[in-house]
Order: structure tokens, then sequence, then C-alpha cells
């Protein structure tokens, strides 16, 4: 019937047609509608990114021969041009959604609109990825006021066909017609309704309203749809459908829908499609009902049959939890017959897609329905035991398991948990207050604060604090740092809060609205409860559960099994399931990974974690020591190269010692050590108290040490006196650098007779000429240590590419460097000339108006910052094939930024300890994508 | 006699010369050594870089057939071997000295170290540019206790020949034997020796002494010599060679040379070249003399011989000014002959080489010999006169007068000078109190202030201020910006106060040494003179000339010509070659020059200068008025858009009448209008009691206030929330000044019935995303205004390039432009990583070090900066070919970056109005090379 040529429409829609048509070899339009049923089978799984997820399954479903309503689904592609053109239809598209029409009704042998038996549908939306809840659905589409009758004659229950007439009203009037509640309401007036025709009736249930209540209930509703939109609740059918696929694809566009593919990086382009499907209806008495579930625990991974049943009931009523559902094993009882094939069709999804399903299902009157199957959501730790599993089942190999994984996801494996018994005694007790967004992984507990000052205050008295804020700020990053967890009542997942959380490694539950918290009171309030300042508050970063009280935490199984001496000679699943998934990771990884650290206990940590090596020790961090910071503060306020000397040979020994712990920490690993890297001005004080008492202890007066701190001062303390510019104004800071590790490491070849292999890095070079005058000074330094000691350790020379300019002239600096590794913090700070520091005012609304895809500081901006890695790469090769190249920004640790560099080929990645085992994974997982893209 | 292949000498050496020789196809030695002289000629004037300035230019006055004393070269090139080596001669370079040598005998008939009739010879340096007296020179050697015999007896001058000898000892005592000043001492001690010997002779001048008293002395300085070094004066002639030319290759190194350099951005690596040449003598007898000339005023460029003669005196009598030269003019009655064979020889000259020469001559006894001709060192001021006249004579095309002039050289010929008759006054007053580097052009007088504070209070008072410093440093900004002129004691012309004084159009002379400042005292002090604060003082920054007291100053003569209503009916020769100049520039340059301007007064001005139109309109600059720094606070402190759009809306009015003064000062050419550039945190007071006073004003509690100041305040203000993200998180910014825009060119539009060409450009764009967000709010707000108006004007919407990323990514920027502009300065801080506020503590010692060839915020960076641009250029044009390119950073105004940007094909460049007619010229000359280079 339809063509698929540009047909009739608005003539501005023709016009653009034919240009498009113009610049085509192929004048056709695409297929925009596929169908499914008993006749035919259009799609299939493969298809997901033009049907989506629903539609795509639902079609597999169909082809494997599985009880499925039939249906049709108009394309994604179809969702953006609607878009696009500001809500219209594209031309050709009604005849097609006819044509698929004409075949549903004729599968089902019913007609739409039919007044004696008529044929409903579901129309659903569905994005190439999850969005659960995201975006509008509606049910029982296809009812009136002549078909309703028509349904209760055929269903012989007048009840149910008003029940289900009084839903679609209610639905349709709410997503498609927009009748919201009104100002200062939180209910729609549907609801209000319902519930004074309860009242009336005297009745606490919706079911137990009688069929004249629901039909009065549903002139009720015809009523407000008037008085709210204008004009009469449309009767017909083709018009109500086309409206309902209209909402749906408006609702991609939705805040909900904006903010969770924000949050998860889904792009605005992918667009949604819509399936129309016959409807089936689980709330036509005891013997039908409606479910989830999933093939294996979603929470612990554990293989077994998982879900809840709600009998005489549809969808919505379990989304919206008005009742209790029941466990799906119930079903055995009670539906014998669906219950076995429910099995069978839960193992054979499983088997056929290779992974844990999560399933929808309806049972009408006796028989079942699937209406839904996709991969399940899990927890980090059923991730990685389902992946695991599947491989000793032989389902899928070692190198699927591994990319089955989210790396981010192993970070819950590892963070605290609260202990068990703890958990489920202030569960009991009702100490459960709210839920937020699991912004920060990890298990919490610690006393109120509503201030950042007052969470430093009882932080520094020894107590663990959460901070308690409606939402965070700059300002709040000291009391952040001095909290072991951090609460908010607004904002997402990328709010100030989680963002800075999680690269703190803090605890955090974000935007739990039901919070009203009362800062001036120091008051909090959620529901019954009202909690004040000091008491004690317990969050949950992995569930965004929060509870009131103390629980107790405890380190993870994994953490404690990755700590302890030696191996446990019976572990638990998940614990084997990590350390099984890791050494796949190890096996089939190409770059090192290796850490940033620069205390031997925290080196000896990220060994245990899987490092293999150091690729960033910041010296400074050293320099904060009791002993030392005086002798720190005494070279910087040297009036000449003679005082400073004499500083600094008082910080030699102690260098010395913290570079031979390192050593042993890491031995048989390269160890790569930062010369001096922050301006000076931030080893001294600035309160004027402290700054009294510096000058006593230093026995220089108040006023010089207080011109030498002004003197100090910089505008723009990022981009002045740093880095190797400090080892150019003040060259015996690296020599003394240079001469305790040499020294060190000759100490640790001594005591153990292992050699250590320390890489020494220069910071913040941007020409040549500053890292070639700095490696000469170290150098120097090796040669003289060397031949004083009579031994020498290999070691290389190298230097930091965190500025453009080093990224641009690399060519040139490579002839001085034996490697580079990448700086990618300030690298971004400076590509995008962005204080990552005052960045908290924009980067929020950068990243809502899409204007950043995701955080620079989080995720390697590829298209800036990574050409200049590439440029570096290519111009330090030129010069020198065997420059060994890294990375030790914290992109370091990121998955997506691991992916970049493998790409790149660099050699190595660093991280934080507590990310080792993430970037292991990763750096897995892109060494396959690579070899899969076949670079 | 000696091969070209390597002979003997150092194994080391040999392996070195072997595989040098193994890497050449070719494996002969170069030539190392060029000689001239009656019978061969080996060089000429093109083999500058060689044979150095002096070296070529003495053989090209031998092939011109010229009185000059035989000799020969060795070539810069082994002065840089001699020197990486630690001061060894490469081999093979000994004999083919000694065959230069033999050839230099033969051709005199005199032989070195005869004991009837020695040779003598001078050992000089001479690199490829002129680096007057920065460099070692040694005269008369060959001179030993049996030479100097025969020199008595040959020129029948006992005391000639001794005079010679103890100048000679002396000379190579200084320089080869490093017979130095004691500590804490001034002058050497054979000073003391030849002082005392006066003493006991009771004579003054040197010339009195007897050709005994001289003999006494030789042995007297011999002895000095043996017991500074240990060892005899050496007395082989052949030893005596060696050691000098060693001393002249290591003098490139000395401090002076290596200071010069750096002043005038010669390359270490260039390397000076040896002359060894036939002695002449000046000092033997009243018929004898020496003398320095210029074939024109190097002062005025006015042409005339213009020139000094010293009778009975070699050259270094002149250099060390112990005897008040003669004008040349008195040689026409006291050496007629020699006289014209001079005026003979400096017209053959000057026509030869196309350009006024400098000479150096010596009379022997009534004979001209011609020891030095090179292109002659003159002021801005004859440097354009010269070029016109030459134009003029028909000696050079208009093309190369062009090429001529140094583009910088044309700020003398705009800046203020000192009131000719008062500074003649001064001067016959003894009011000269010193002299140091020309550091910032333009003459100033004003009031001593040795602090900032100081400077700034009397500023402020109304006073004219001169600041007197021994260094500055960056603390010193303000007062230096409150000053008209700056004087230190101390630091060249790369100083932190040369460096700020040219950015800032200061006058200024720095390193004045002869001062003793006494800050605290708050006292100069310079030979007989004290000053002390509030003194008057006078600078001449073209001069480097210090003045005690009042020197009115008034607008240059070409200055003057610009800005009159109408030309002058018969201007001045250098008003007149001025104009001609600048009109020669224009006719070839393909770049438009524009200007940096905020205020129609400043556009004005520009347009006098010749600019072609606004490049950079920084709209905050005009936010700083009493009624409009109002609005802008308010619209700071508004708490919503709302209020937000109030203070704006009493902003509109204001701008919107500054938009309309620039227009109307630049009817007919494009002004291009940046939005909001700075944190706004700058338009707010810090100091308390402003901060009150404002709460006041806006009546808002002092608290809250000082809250949102607080709040405003960044770590890295340079990186913060400023350019276009102020328009993103406050559009209605963006939007009012747009508005404000295109409502003044309607104004105008209608007044004048000329359309303004407005180019609307949005600052600190790093994505393409950002720029068109911006890009959608112009054009909205231009299609409501001409809406209204019933009337439009032509205008363009474009971004500045001044962050890495946006080079990189400019492709995808280009898609919402239509034109880049790069803002260099941005670009070079973020490039760099360097915050130009806090750079003063490292730069002045980078460029020291050579790690940065000059400052890259006065010349731009072609290797780091200058890709980015290219990439940028490139990216640009790719999406965009039309695409306009300019470039409005400081570097705008600098030649040798205008030079970068014509290779990059821009289409403008923009620079403040002062810098203009340089640009222009700059603009010239870039694309004058840019021709030849063929591309």
């Amino acid at each position: 019937m339809a063509s698929r040529t540009p047909s009739n429409g608005h003539p501005l829609k023709k016009s653009k047609a034919k240009r498009r048509a113009a610049s085509k070899a192929d004048t056709s339009e695409p297929k925009r509608v596929y169908s499914w049923g008993p006749a035919v089978c259009e799609g299939h799984a493969g298809m997901g990114d033009l049907l989506g997820g629903k539609g795509a399954n639902m079609a597999e479903m169909c082809r494997l021969g599985l009880p499925v309503p039939p249906g049709f689904t108009i394309t994604t592609e179809v969702s953006i041009e609607f878009l696009k053109d500001g809500g219209a239809f594209p031309p050709g598209l009604e005849p097609e959604v006819a044509r698929a029409l004409a075949q549903l009704e004729q599968s089902l042998d019913k007609r739409f609109g039919d007044a004696e038996d008529p044929l409903l549908v579901s129309v659903r939306s569905g994005a190439r990825v999850s969005m659960p809840g995201m975006m509008d659905t509606v049910l029982n589409l296809g009812l009136n006021d002549r078909t309703v009758e028509g349904l209760a004659k055929k269903s012989q229950n007048r009840r149910f066909a008003f029940d289900a007439y009084r839903r679609f009203v209610q639905m349709y009037g709410d997503v498609v017609l927009n009748v919201r509640p009104a100002d200062g309401e939180d209910e729609c007036p549907f609801h209000h309704a319902l519930e004074a025709k309860k009242r009336a009736r005297g009745v606490e249930q919706d079911t137990d309203l009688t069929a004249t209540d629901l039909e009065q209930l549903v002139a009720e509703f015809k009523t407000i749809v008037r008085s709210h939109t204008g004009t009469e609740f449309p009767q017909d059918p083709v018009q109500q459908l086309w409206g309902a696929i209209a909402a749906v694809f408006r609702s991609w566009n939705n805040e909900r829908a904006v903010a969770y593919r924000q949050m998860n990086r889904i792009p605005t382009a992918w667009g949604t499609a819509v399936s129309v499907v016959a409807m089936v209806y689980g709330n036509l008495g005891e013997d039908s009902g409606t479910g989830v579930a999933f093939t294996r625990d979603p929470s612990s991974g554990e293989k077994r049959f998982y879900g809840e049943y709600l009998p005489n009931a549809q969808g919505e009523d379990v989304v919206a939890g008005v009742r209790t559902p029941l466990a799906i094993e119930h079903l055995e009882r009670t539906q014998p017959k669906a219950w076995r094939e429910l099995l069978r069709i839960q193992k054979l999804l499983e088997r056929h897609y290779r992974d844990m399903q999560d399933l929808e299902f309806t049972i009408q009157e006796g028989q079942l329905f699937m209406l839904q199957c996709r991969a399940g959501k899990r927890t980090g730790f059923a991730a990685v035991r389902i992946a695991v599993d599947l491989v000793k089942e032989r389902r899928i190999s070692p190198k699927e398991a591994l990319l089955r994984v989210e790396p981010e996801a192993l970070e819950q494996l590892l963070r605290p948990v609260f202990d068990r018994a703890q958990l489920e005694a202030a569960r009991r007790a009702g100490r459960r207050l709210t839920r937020g967004l699991n912004a920060g992984p990890g298990a919490a507990t610690g006393r109120i604060a509503f201030t950042p000052l007052e969470a430093v205050r009882r932080a520094k008295a020894g107590e663990p604090v959460v901070l308690v804020r409606i939402e965070t700020s700059p300002e709040d990053i000291r009391g952040m740092q001095a909290a072991v967890g951090i609460l908010t009542a607004r904002g997402g997942m990328t709010s100030h809060a989680a963002l800075v959380a999680r690269q703190m490694g803090r605890v955090c539950v974000a935007g739990a609205g039901a919070l009203e918290i009362e800062t001036a009171q120091k008051r909090l309030r959620v529901g019954s409860h009202t909690l004040v300042e000091g008491d004690w508050i317990s969050i949950d970063g992995n569930s965004g559960e929060v509870y009131a009280g103390q629980i107790a935490t405890q380190p993870s199984e994994v953490l404690a099994s990755l700590l302890a001496d030696k191996p446990a000679p019976d572990p638990s699943p998940i614990v084997a399931a990590y350390h099984q998934l890791l050494a796949w990771a190890d096996r089939e990884r190409r770059m090192d990974v290796r850490t940033n650290a620069d205390q031997g206990d925290q080196a000896a940590t990220a060994v245990a974690l899987g490092a293999e090596g150091i690729g960033l020790c910041r010296t400074e961090h050293m320099f904060f020591g009791e002993r030392k910071i005086d002798a720190v503060r005494e070279m910087i306020l040297a009036e000449d190269a003679a005082a400073r000397a004499a500083a600094l040979a008082k910080l030699l020994p102690l260098q010395r010692a913290d570079f031979a712990a390192i050593f042993k920490a890491m031995t048989g690993f390269p160890v790569t050590v930062r010369s001096l890297d922050p301006p000076l001005h931030e080893f001294l004080p600035h309160e004027p108290a402290q700054v009294a008492e510096l000058a006593d202890t230093l026995g220089v007066s108040l006023e010089r040490l207080t011109a030498k701190i002004h003197s100090l001062a910089e505008t723009n303390p990022m981009l002045g006196h740093r880095g190797c510019r400090l080892g150019i104004s003040y060259p015996e800071i690296t020599r003394t650098q240079a001469r305790a590790l040499f020294e060190a490491a000759i100490d640790v070849l001594e005591e153990t007779g292992r050699a250590p292999t320390p890489e020494i890095m220069i910071p913040l070079v941007a020409t040549a000429r500053e890292l070639e005058l700095q490696v000469e000074l170290v150098h120097a330094e090796a040669k003289a240590v060397f031949a004083a000691r009579g031994r020498s350790v290999p070691y290389l020379v190298g230097t930091m590419i965190e500025l453009p300019r080093a990224a641009l002239v690399a060519n040139r600096i490579a002839e001085h460097a034996d490697f580079f590794s990448f700086g990618t913090n300030d690298l971004t700070q400076t590509t995008y000339g962005i204080s990552r520091d005052d960045a908290g005012k924009f980067i929020p609304l950068y990243v809502e108006q899409e204007i950043f895809e995701s955080d620079p500081f989080v995720s390697l901006d590829t298209d800036g910052v990574g050409r200049l890695l590439e440029i570096a790469c290519e111009g330090g090769r030129a010069t020198r094939p065997d420059l060994k190249l890294g990375i030790c920004g914290e992109h370091g640790g990121d998955p997506r930024s691991i992916d970049f560099c493998e790409r790149m080929g660099l050699d190595y990645v660093s991280c934080s300890p507590f990310r080792v085992p993430i970037a292991r994974l990763a750096a897995a997982q892109a060494t396959l994508r690579r070899a899969a893209a076949g670079s």
C-alpha cells in the first residue's frame, strides 16, 4: 500500500525530502516500522540501535518462538527526525504504521476500535540502552466509550473493562494531554478524584471499587480532561495512537530522561524507539498477574532465579508499589503450569543471550506472556561473580567475561561496608531514613556536621564526621576533606558534591530530596525523624541509603583478602571471583599499571592491589612531616645559595629515608620520583598566629617573614614559579633531591642486595632547554654518589608532559628524556584554560548544557587534550623510538581515558592505589577492544 | 705544507675527526683561514657569516683596491669548535695559519720575529654583526726584547718602539694573561705603574714620557706579568699569536659579550672570527693619526661626512677617551692628501655598499690605511631619513628602503622629546648626571619617588613622577604605572624594569650604574650631585641620559604632524621622510593594521597613526566610568536573572553611547568588539573602607557584600569564571551587550548615513558549543533590533582563539565563526603555563640562561604558540575557506611576530595605537620577505 517515496505533507517537508533525495543515490525512504508476530518477524536482537532494546528483544523472543504478544516498533531514527522538526512526523510514516497495525489486527483477528472485540495496545518507549522509568508508556490504548462495552462483553468482566478504561484515561491524560498536579500539589487531579470516590464508598483499596464506581470515575476523569484541556477526551483510537506516539517521542527530552542521559553519558542523538504492543492483561482475576524476574540474583550474583509477582495486577501496580509483591517462588504453587514455562524460558533466554537477564511477564488467565527481556542491571559484586560463573559454566570465554564488568564497579568490592548484623538491626528498628543517589561508593558512619567549619572542627577533635548540606559548593572543600562521608539533599550524579566526593574517595549520597535540612537551626528532618548536629548518621554510597544512628563499618571481604598476609584457604565466592577476573585481566592487558604514592605504606597497599611500580611519587608530600617542614621553610627563607644549601643539608637525610622506604616497598618495580613541584608559598603558613610562631621558631623577625610570604604570593599560582622553574632558579634543590634519591637507592641495594630502579621526573617543562639543564644536574649527582659509594643502580631521567607547549615541542624535549609521563591534570587545566580550584562555578552548568560531554578532569578530553597527547607521542617517538610513555594524571585511573591510552600505545598508566584494580581491568578491556578493532 | 686531513694532536680529537670524516661523503676538512693582500684575496663582503663583519669587509675593501693593510681571517666556525672542545684548536688549523702568515710576510717583505725589521700584527675579534667593544683585541703583537730594537732602528724612533712595546705588554697581559685589577681596585697594576712613572718624572701626559722612561716601564710591566702569572712574558711571536687567538675566541663568552648578545638576540652559536692584520701606526708622529667616521650623520641622518680624528695616536686612544679628538674636517688642513683620499673612499664605499658606512682608518706618516668599514649604527631618526634619501639618490629602491629601517626605530620618532633649548641649557649647566641603557624611548621629566607607594601618592596628587629604583620587581607595577618615567641603577635591556616599561609605554633608563640609590634615606647620589625625594629629574629614553632638574618635553615633530588637522606646507626633512616611508609601506603590505582601542578618542588617535579599524575593543574598559561601575556592581550582586536584567537595563544606554563614539571615530572601518571578559571580582572593591562605601551605595548589608566578594574570589583568576563562561552563566550579559552594540550601529547609521561594520567577538572559547550558544544570542538580538528599527547593518560574529584547546579543535569552532582573532597574550600564558602577573620572578633568569630566546610575551613563540596558530589556521580554513583571520594580542605590534603572521597568511594584525606605524612597516617588510622567500 504505502510507497517508500515522499507522498504528501507540508510543502517545506516536501522540498526537504527532495533535497535529501537529490543528495542520495538511492531515492527510497528508510524502513521506519518493524513488525513481529505469528506471521512475520522483521527485527532481531542485533538491531537495538534502530529498534531500541525493548523492540529488538521482543522481536528476538518472537523469533525464538516464545509467547510474546504481537506488535511493531517505530525506529529511533524517527524520533530524532520528529524532535528535530519541532514535533512533526516524517511523511510516509503514517501509511507504514497503518500497514503494521493492519497486520497486527489480522494476526489477532481483532480490530482497532471494534465495538465488539476491540484490539487494545500499549505504546512503550525503548532506547538503545535501558533507561528504567525515565520515559513514558501508555497502556490499554484503543478504549473509548464504545469499545469499553465490547471489552466488557468479551471478557465477561465489566469491572475489569472499566478499570482498564479509567487507567487509560488517567495515563493518557497525564502523558499525552499534560494534565498535571495543580501548583503546590504533589498529586494529579485524577488521584484526588479516585481518593474521593473511595472515601465516598467507604473503601480502602482500589480493588474494592465496583464496576459502577469505576464507570462513574471514568466520567469524572473525562470531565477533568475537558476542564484542563478545553477539549473532549479523544474517542478515535487512531488519534489516540498518534497522540501517544508523539508523547513517547517527546518524553526522550523530559527532565528525568535528560538528567539520566547526562549521568550515564548517553548521547541525545540516539533517540528512542516506540513499540506498539497488543495488550495482555494481568488484572483479569486471581489466575492473572504480572511480575519481574532476574535469571540470577542481581545483588550478589548468586545463581538462583529471583523475582517478584503480583496477582491480578497490571505492570504499573508493581512500579507504583501500592501492593506488596510476592516472591516469585509463590507461582510454583498457584500457577504451576506458568511457573514451569517461566523456568524453561528464563533458562533459555540466559543461555541465548549468554548473560543474566531481567524479565517482565504477564500471566493472563493462566497463560504466560513475555513482555520484555534485557541484560539485567546488577551490583558490582554481582557483575564480577556472574561474569566468572558464566565462564565456569562455559557460556562465555574469559575475554568476554572481562568485557562484561564495568571497571568502575570494582570499586564497590573494595570500599568499606556496613556490619551486616548492625545494618539489619537498623532496618528492623526503622532507622532507615531515605534513599538518595549512590554518588560515592562505600559505607560511612559519623556525627552530623552542617557546616564545613564544624566538620573540620570535629574531625580535628578526632570524631568521624558526615557533612550534611543542602548542596555543596567549592567553599566546602575543606569540610568535605575532613568528613568521612557527604550527604546532600540536592544535586545529581554530576553535582559538585558527587564529583568532588568521588575524586576525594569519600562516601557520598547525593540528591536525597526527602531531607529537609535547616542549616541555620542545625537540624535535619526527614519523615518523622529529626536529627541535630553531633547526632550519628550512616550512609551507604553503594545503595544510596541513609540511616539514623551509628552502624559499624568494616573493610570489604575482597580488600581484606588482598591485604591479608596469605590467601584464605576457602575464599568466599565473591573473593574467588574477584581474584579470577583480575588474573584474567593481568593476562590480557598490554599496559602496565602503576600507582601514585608518596609513602612506604601507601606503596605497600598499592602493591597488594596489583600495582607494578610507582608512576608518580610527589616528593613535596614528604615535606610536611614535623621535622621536615621546618627545614623546608628554612630553605625557602634562605637569603642566599649558601644558607639554602645549609637548610637542604638538614633535609637530605630525612628525604633519603623516605625514598628508601618506598624503594623497599617497591622492590623489583620502577619508581618514578618527581622533583619539587608546588610553588614555595604552599609550604609557608598564612594565618597571623602561625606566622608569628614560625618567625619565633626560625629566629627571624616577624616583619621579614611577613615580607617574604608576601613576596612569594602569586596571582595565579597554578601558572607561577613552580615545577622545574624552581629547580632552575635554585639548582641546589634539584641536586639535593637527586642526591637523597641516589644515596637511598645505594643504601637499599646494599641492604637488600636488589637494585631499585628509580626514574627521576622533572615537572612542568615547557622547553627542551629546561629539561636539559635539570637532567645535567641529576646525572652529575648520580655520578658523584656512585663514585663515592663504589656501586651504582640503573636509572632513567624523564619529564612530565603537562603543558601544551611541551606536547607541541616534544620532539626536541625527547632529546633529553628517557621517558615522558603525561600529567593530564595540569595539561587539562592549561589546554582548557580552566583552574580546577575554580571550575566548580561553571562545570556543572557546562555538563548540564552539554557543552562538556563529561567533566574533562574525570575523563580525558580526547579531542583537545588527547590531540596534544598524540602530537607528543608522535614527536617523542620520532626523536627516540624507544621512549617510555606513561600517564600519571588522575585520568590514569579512568576507564575511558585508559582506553585512549591504549590506543596511543602508552607503556603504562598510573593511578591512586585504590583505583589500581579498576585500571588493571580497564587496561585489559582496552587491549581486547583494540585487538577487535584490528589496530 | 699543511695537509687538510687530521694530522696530530690528542687521541680523542683524532677519533672525533675520524667520526666526522666517516659521516661525510667528502673527507676534506673545511677551509679555516682566508687571506687578503696584494697577492690574493680569498674573502668578500658576502662572507660575513664565516669571516665576521670585519674580516669580510677587509677582504672586500682589498678587492676594491682600497689601501688596507694585508692580513688573514680565521673563521667563526673555528671559534665554535674551539669553545665546544673546552679551548682546544682543531687539528689542521696550525699549518693553515702558518701558511697564511707566510703569505703575509711575503706580501710585506717582513718576517715575524725578525730582529731587524719585524712584522707586527693586530689580532682582532669580529662577529657576523657588529658588537662594538664587547670582545677583545691585541695590537702590536710580534714585539719582544729583540724585535723592539729592530722596530726602533727601522722607524728611527726609539720612543715609538718602546711605547708600542709597553702597550703590547699591557694589552697582552690584560687580555691573554689575565692580569686584572686586585680585589677592590678599579685599575690594573700596569695602570698604577704608568701613573707612578709619570709622578716620578713629574709629567702629566703619557706622551711626555721619554724612550728611556718607556723602556723602564716595559721592564716593570714584565715584572708585573711574572709576579701575576709565575712565568715570563712570552718572547716567541708565534706563541704570542696563538695566545692572542685563543683569548679572542674566549672573549666571545665574556660577560659583556653574553649580555650584549641577549640584548640583541644574537645566537651564541654564531661565534666570532679572528682577523690577524699587519700593523700600521697612527702614533709615528704628527703626520700620523687615527680616526672614525660616518658617511652621513648617524644622529640626524643628514647627508654630510661626519667623524673624529686624533693625531699621533693608536685606535685604543680614541676609545679610551684620554684625549679629546678633533672634528674630522681638521684633516683638510693638516693632511690634505689623506683627506682627499678619505673623501673619495667614503663616497666609494657608501656607493658600493649602498648604505651609510662607519669607517675606521689610520694615517701613517701621511699615508691613509682603512682598518674597518661596516654599516653604521644610527638613531631611528637617521634610519628613516637615510633610507628615504638613498631612494631619492637612486641608490636603492623603495622596497629596499623599507627593509633598511628597524620597525621599532619608528617609536623614537613618535615619543615626546625634550625641549632643545632647555636641554642645551641643562647640559651647559652641568646638570647631566650619567648615562644608562636606553630601555624605553621618549623623554620624561618629573619628581623623584623612591618607592612605588610614593609614586602612586604623588601621581594621585597630580605630580609627574619619575620612579627611581635600584631595580624594579613585580611588586612595583602600580608605581611604574603611576610614573611617567622609570630610572634604575641595575639591570639590562631585558630586566624587569625595561620589559615592563616598554610594555606600558613608559620612558625608561635602566642600568645607570653610576647612581647610588639609598632608598631608606630617600636619597640619590651620583658624582658630586645629591638628589632627594621630590626633586625634579629628567631622563631621555632615546639616549639613556639622565639630567638633574626639570626639562620640558614636547610631542615629537612627527607626531605633531600626524595629529595636525592638515599637513604642514613645508615639512622638515624627517617629517617628510617619515610620511614617505610609511606611504611605501602601505603600498607594499598585504595585511591590514588595526588597533586595540576602547574609547572614541583613542580610536581617533589610532586612525591618525594609520589604523584601518579596531581589532580589539575591550568592553569592560568602558565599565569603569563613575555611573557605569555602579550599574556593573549592581548587576554582579543581583540575586537572580530579573535583578540582573534590571541592572543591565541601566548599563545599556551608557554602553550604547560608548559604542556609538567608537563607530563614529572608525567610520568606514571594521570594529571588533569583545564581549565581557574579565572575572566579575575585578569590578568589586577589596579594601574594607571601599567595600563599606559600596554596601552603603547599593543598600545591601556589609555582611552580604563581603560574602559575595569572598565567594567570587578565585585561586587562579586567569583560569577562572571569565570570558564566554560568564556569557554562558549569565546570557543576559551577552544579550545586553549585543543589543547596545546593534542599537548604537543603527543610531550612527541614521545620524551619518554610513553603516558601521561591527564584528562581535566571543572570548575564551574552548569548545564549539560555547561559541554556538553565544552566537545564537547575538543573532537573536541583531534580528530584534533590526526589526524594531527597520534598518540593518552588516556584521560578523567570531571568536578569540586564546586557549590551546580552541586552536586544536578550530575546525569545529569555525562552523560557528565568521572570523578568528588570535589572543596571543592568553594563548601564550596557557601554552607555557606561565602567568604573566607572576613571571617576573623567573623570566629574566630564563632569558639570561637562554632557556627563552626572548620573552615570549613580547615576541611570539613560533615553535609552540606558533604551532597552535598554524593548527588553528589550517583547521579553521578547512571548515571555512573564507574565514577571516587576525591577531589582537600584544604580539600584533611586534615586528618578529608580525613576520610570522604574514607567513600564516593572516588578514590583519591589531596593536595599541602608538605601535600602528611600527606594525605598518613591519607588515610591509614581512610581505617583501615572504615574496623574496618565494612563498
